[in-house]
């Protein structure tokens, strides 16, 4: 297994990330291999000032960086040799298994759909969040924000994804796919949350439990939960901000220590023909690292494989 | 003063009601008074039960009830003698300052459409919500649910509306205006969210102070939050859901406890001819205690007259 990331990426970039990567190396399987993309001269520099001499870590050059403000579209264009562009050619030519990064997630996403492309039959792929559970799992959400303005019909394909990804990540054999709405009743919402409520209670391959108010967002009554990816990424980020608030005032429990993001190592994209993940611009070292793991398991689980399949036999 | 109160109105009523009513009596002025509306037999022997004897609680005749479920408009002017369609009488005669209910929320709209009306200009009344702030403030949202699909200038007019309303109620000369979205930048967001942060920001007679992410909603950052009733329904149980969560695990603190909405008392509907407030229909004794000094204060605070004022010199 291949594991390609972004040194450069990140707000802490690149010393978090090669420290993330650092951390990560123990829980690595002999046949797993971190490539390291970014300047060669700086990564080998920070890999000896660390004292490393191992061999799981590859280091691919990378001359030039993707600024975080910087156009996605342009950006990519204007620098094929940046950490972000070699990570993506990595993947496409398939000596990646699957490429991350903490840097621009727009950059991320636009190359994504350049390199190894949308799943056919897929209208816009989108971004999955973890949601942290009081019965001690976690949720997948999706759209958190690749999407602002959705149809019906995206929200009911990523149903159908978010119960694949839950399905091949956990095991669960008929995830619960709730949808975020402003009542629990059928007849409540938006016009958008009414007409998917109508689409995802009448597709047979979805496990719909109906709707989901923002007081069950944290409750585990669903596996899965949909939404539009304007509310997804403030419902994402608000969950996030409780780590925040509560270690301020020393309050931090099991449960909130699941709010912070460190903990799930980012954001996979999900309806690609591959395995590409997003990490919070301010990723730590312990963020990193826990990007790593989650690479593993979804390289493993075979994700986009089996979203693959599951398009094709639609 | 005269306060109307349902009596009939939320999961517990009429215990619950009276008993809040009782527990608010020690907080009234001697020239304020509580019609509490309702089945007279009823209030009485419940009144009587309680020991009460004094005389700032008249019981006002009321002998249907609108049960959660029934649809607004039908249960209104199919039961003009229930304690909301009495209750909006009074309000519209004059009799009462305010008139608030635990009740059904969609009668308590449609009442209040028919009976105060919508002020002239106003394309929307919203429902404004209190949002617990890090700093010990709170701040004040709208819509939270009473409009799920929205246009930008609708966003535009609650943004003056809930300026008028902070100032008048916390005497803050320029409230700052904070349009939730999803990202810090003006050229981030839903069509929704970028044409309204347009508007705002081309409006002199508001200080707007620019995007609210998710991360931000607790923050301090403004004293107004602009947003559609569907994603500001969706953050205030969100927000209302961690006093639950963390109460349950033993981990209550100041701010954990302000998110308790018990602590709030209602939610003002803001852009009508006069002052209603739609209570939690789950409101215990206490809430319904706090929604009785939330009617003091905006009754004090001329609210309704305020803000017609601010639309008749627009």
């Amino acid at each position: 297994m291949n594991i390609a990331i972004d040194v450069m990426g990140g707000d802490y970039a690149p010393e978090a990330v090669v420290d993330g990567i650092l951390l990560a190396i123990s829980n690595l399987a002999q046949e797993e291999t971190i490539l390291a993309v970014g300047p060669a001269d700086t990564i080998n520099t920070l890999l000896a000032d660390r004292g490393y001499t191992g061999s799981q870590i590859r280091v691919i050059n990378a001359d030039q960086v993707i600024e975080m403000g910087e156009h996605p579209t342009r950006a990519l264009s204007q620098k094929p040799n940046s950490s972000i562009g070699v990570g993506f050619a990595l993947l496409k030519e398939g000596k990646a298994d699957i490429f991350a990064s903490a840097g621009n997630t727009g950059a991320m996403m636009v190359g994504s759909l350049f390199s190894v492309k949308t799943i056919e039959g897929v209208q816009r792929p989108a971004i999955a969040g973890f949601i942290p559970q009081t019965d001690g799992t976690h949720s997948v959400m999706l759209d958190i924000g690749a999407n602002a303005d959705c149809k019906p019909e995206m929200l009911e394909q990523w149903a159908v994804l978010g119960s694949v990804y839950a399905s091949a990540t956990r095991g669960i054999a008929s995830p619960r796919v709730g949808l975020l709405n402003i009542g629990e009743e059928e007849q409540k919402g938006s016009i958008l949350a009414l007409a998917t409520h109508a689409l995802l209670k009448a597709n047979d391959k979805l496990n719909f439990v109906g709707n989901l108010e923002g007081k069950d967002v944290f409750r585990g009554k669903a596996d899965v939960i949909v939404t539009d990816g304007f509310t997804g990424n403030i419902v994402l980020k608000m969950g996030e901000s409780i780590y925040n608030i509560m270690k301020e005032q020393g309050m931090v429990n099991e449960f909130v220590d699941r709010t912070n993001y460190e903990n799930y190592g980012g954001s996979p994209i999900i309806g690609i023909n591959g395995n590409v993940i997003i990490a919070h611009g301010a990723s730590s070292p312990t963020a990193i690292m826990n990007m790593i793991k989650l690479c593993q398991n979804i390289v493993k689980s075979e994700v986009a494989k089996k979203i693959k399949a599951a398009f094709e036999n639609n």
